[in-house]
């Protein structure tokens, strides 16, 4: 099996003298491989010459390289000591681009976003990328593009990545997985175990905007109202409401399963129980139409730039005016409060008394809205 | 828009007495979802009750649940000051099972592998799930299976994940997103701007045998040979080493575009040239055969259970005698030397004293084999 007589694998191999070695071998250097190709293709994601020239195109032209003379496999970070937020999410999304946002800075604001409810301040990010074969490189460079402006905007750094490609049919697009790192500021202690019934419960925007925004932007539906997306990062609505209520108890982005899902979420870590007046729900009139004409309750609909937090009575006014004070935050309101009966459950008022328990999503009436 | 004399839009909805919705919410109560399904549906990635129910089974079931009483987005890492290293790798392999792994335990080592030949020494994993629908949950729950075993040996906790769920023929099968972080010993410094002329190349054992483990798994080819993929962490092997040879320069796992990519990498980054002796380079003879017949030369096939080193020449036997004296070690080999010239070229010496250059893999032999 490792007989040298063999013929030679290589095209490469020479059986020439040193010299004409060191000769040919000037051809090879200043060798960064550049990329020429319109449409990514297997080689893309093999690792090799083609791959190279993709990230050097499309990821460190959009993201930077943080450290050029030495592209290794993971990046290192400088940590103090304490605690670190660390988490991940995938992004399917289908279309890649819709109003209000694209696959690209949902996929850095979904992550940003897990991570600052649970009380971090955001740093890191890693990008990792499952391309179909065929996908255009524009598109793949717009995607970079959006999350490079919305990492910007978070106030993060993307600081590693990954780059694989899947044949015509294996996969749709693009999907993109990020993961996360944030500092935990010392004594920032939150969790459902700290709700106490009468506490308010707050959301920083209006919900039901993103999981229509994606719908309507397949048209497939008859449906054409202008709804956007709140893609956004929440990291310093979050800060800012830490500062006015430093008491605050939980937080949580309201995304797949809507605000009603992570309502009963709470309610079932807790022992507790919320009731939740209707009316005061904000809801973009567009989304809301779309909603009735659908069918869907906007309580189950997926958002990507609002969270829902519960924060001593005391503190919900001081809470209230710092989200309101910032970008994204104008709409924040008290929509109920927390009871300790009935416990384990998510009671929605309406404005003429009647009630309607809201249960976790079940089925999904919006697939790949994130 | 906001009429509330708009018809229910929940059948969940109660006009009753306060004692009638008391009575009926409780059989809400003790309402965990469990799983009964035996194929992953587009419900198992909505975020809502399936969802819950697929991660209880399937997810926590395997890896454990770090805070069960609050499932949050993000874990909380106690860390030390100073160094992290941070990663993330896609696996999509196919087939998803072959001889010596599955996408589970590749996931795992792959990115466990990316921190540790950073000098770190690996803790924490996340992991995020794409799933086709239709991919039967017991193949789900072997994954996931193979996915914790790993994560054992390795010394890693799997602390947070996602689970998204695409159409039939959005994705084939499973492709899953593993990102990590290690935490790198004080005063360890290692980089390509380390390496010196006269130095040794090592490497931690032999080549080729997860890339052709895979291509034959496929059963597209008709050849029958007991090829094994090399799947296994190397944080083990890489302490070792370093305990045994402090002065390390430089390591780099052997993935996509095999050995002779990363030697390329490693060359350009410093400045500087490499010579591998073909004949030190251990390739298992039934890998080695499968290379021959199908004219694929082994340096540029994907390991997942490997890695090169370059150490001063001082400390290289004490290096390759703590390899060998460890599982996943017993071939590690001293394979070539670091030259100031022909500098940015491998060149690959055999045994008549012929040369052949070894540029980066062009191109892609082995579609989807991590």
């Amino acid at each position: 099996m490792t007989d040298q007589a063999a013929p030679p694998r290589s095209k490469n191999r020479l059986n020439d003298s040193e010299d004409d070695v060191l000769a040919r071998i000037e051809a090879f250097r200043r060798r960064r491989p550049r990329l020429i190709d319109e449409f990514v293709t297997l080689a893309h994601g093999a690792g090799g010459k083609a791959s190279a020239a993709l990230v050097d195109a499309v990821f460190f032209e959009a993201f930077g390289s943080p450290t050029p003379s030495d592209p290794g496999d993971a990046a290192v970070l400088e940590v103090p000591a304490g605690r670190l937020a660390f988490t991940t999410d995938s992004y399917v999304v289908n279309p890649i681009r819709f109003p209000g946002g694209s696959i690209g800075d949902l996929a850095v604001n979904g992550t940003v976003n897990d991570l600052a409810v649970t009380g971090a301040v955001p740093r890191w990010i890693t990008a990792a990328f499952v391309i179909e074969e065929g996908l255009s490189i524009d598109v793949l460079r717009e995607v970079a593009a959006d999350m490079r402006r919305a990492a910007d905007a978070a106030g993060v750094a993307i600081v590693a990545g990954d780059t694989k490609v899947v044949p015509r049919g294996a996969a749709d697009k693009v999907f993109i997985t990020t993961a996360g790192v944030g500092v935990i500021p010392e004594g920032r202690e939150l969790g459902a175990r700290l709700v106490e019934p009468g506490d308010a419960i707050l959301v920083s925007g209006p919900i039901g905007s993103h999981g229509m925004a994606v719908m309507l932007a397949r048209g497939t539906l008859a449906i054409d109202a202008p709804v956007v997306s709140d893609s956004r990062a929440v990291s310093a609505l979050v800060e800012a409401m830490m500062d006015a209520a430093p008491g605050t108890r939980w937080m949580r982005d309201a995304t797949r399963g809507g605000l009603g899902t992570v309502l009963n979420e709470l309610v079932q870590a807790a022992g507790l129980g919320v009731i939740v007046d209707d009316d005061a729900v904000p809801v973009e009139p567009a989304a809301r139409g779309a909603c009735d004409m659908l069918g869907i309750d906007p309580l189950y609909v997926a958002n990507e730039g609002m969270f829902a937090a519960i924060v001593p009575v005391a503190q919900a006014d001081a809470a209230l005016a710092a989200l309101r004070s910032l970008p994204g935050g104008a709409q924040a309101a008290r929509i109920g409060e927390v009871v300790a009966s009935p416990s384990d459950i998510v009671a929605v008022r309406n404005a003429f008394g009647g009630t309607r328990i809201v249960d976790m999503l079940v089925g999904d009436p919006l697939p790949r809205i994130c």
